[in-house]
């Protein structure tokens, strides 16, 4: 790790909430659209379940690079749809901003603290799939110290397709052994060591909620292994 | 200017003083290799004359997107050669080094705590013809406050070419309206402007030296006409 000029992070579970973000925005308007039934984490889980599919239309080629607001958007009204809904029936301004849910997204509680102390010897940036106004418009509401906005937008490719993180080494002019990726996702650090990276495991175990199964330890040797943000810091000397 | 969400900031000039500042990166270096007698800020000034005519190769198609530090370090060593020095006999660690003068510019001392006041209601953005590492490590090293690092090579096109400023505001999912360019420079400006955006003018009459003799005024009524950041700030209401 002593190469290593940038750390590069997943955003969505590693770095914040996103399961209890979206309930806590999906919530009024569910009640509010006669869904007050439904589990808004459930709900939740539901949108998100269509993001892979979604971001995979753009890494196979069979679409051009379409930011996540988009995507976000179009999977929010399917998801509606399957509860019922008919979002032609929903006011616009109601829908655009149940999608900017994903814009205001609560960091767990060490990430910024965690980041604020990484921030004074690397450079800290997202290397999420989510675009740059969804990163940018959380970073101002959470003061996540951000030292820039990588990822999929500046990329223009979807992780965890090769050139998300060697196009981000790329605009860094780092080698991608002087990127390090830190995510709490086994398969995503996966990737990124394929393309040179070094990597960091954060768990997150409930991300996905109390029952959650996958990702609750690191599934291979990465270079390092942490417990939260702090951890990280510490572990990293600084 | 009651619509406008985001600030987008020339930099070279306008943020920083980079004649200052490549002056006092280049002096060592000429010294160092017989070229004593050269002025540092001329050679900082014959240095930047080789911009606009690298980056037009770009604008007008005769060569695909090239960030400006590889721009940077081919009119190095053009201007070099100008001055009877041989790139080739230099060490490679030398001329990249030199190369960095631009990532390591000072601000204006009224840029960042105008900056910062700034953040507390808007975006603020880079959208200068840099690329994304110099304005980082500018940034990081300057403490500059940035939300996120927009400009020319996120939007693959220079300045003044319309698809920089426009491509930056679908970036941010505004309306260019929403947008206002904060520049020393009438040309920006005017460009900014035919793409919608609202213009803010500060004057920065040391640029080019004591003996400075363009953009010394507003020359045509621009929304907003502030004598350094600290007053755009006050004049914006922050």
């Amino acid at each position: 790790m002593q190469d290593v000029k940038a750390l590069l992070f997943d955003v969505f579970g590693t770095v914040v909430d996103w399961r209890g973000g979206v309930a806590r925005e999906a919530a009024p308007f569910l009640a509010a659209h006669g869904l007050g039934q439904v589990d808004p984490a459930a709900f939740a889980d539901a949108w998100r379940r269509r993001y892979q599919p979604a971001m995979e239309a753009v890494r196979s080629g069979r679409r051009p690079y379409t930011r996540l607001d988009v995507l976000h958007r179009e999977n929010l009204e399917a998801v509606l749809r399957d509860h019922g809904l008919d979002p032609a029936t929903v006011p616009e301004a109601e829908l655009a901003a149940l999608n900017l849910a994903w814009h205001r997204l609560d960091p767990w509680p060490d990430s910024v603290p965690g980041l604020t102390r990484l921030k004074r010897v690397f450079v800290i940036a997202p290397l999420s799939n989510g675009n740059i106004v969804l990163m940018l418009d959380m970073a101002k509401r959470a003061g996540i110290p951000w030292d820039a906005i990588l990822g999929a937008e500046v990329a223009r490719a979807y992780k965890p397709t090769p050139e998300a993180y060697l196009r981000t080494a790329e605009v860094l002019a780092l080698a991608p052994a002087q990127c390090c990726l830190v995510a709490a996702h086994n398969g995503d650090l996966k990737a990124a060591r394929a393309c040179g990276f070094r990597t960091a495991f954060v768990a997150r175990p409930t991300e996905h909620g109390p029952g959650q199964r996958s990702d609750l330890h690191a599934e291979e040797a990465w270079d390092v292994v942490a417990t939260d943000f702090e951890d990280l810091a510490t572990r990293l000397g600084v």
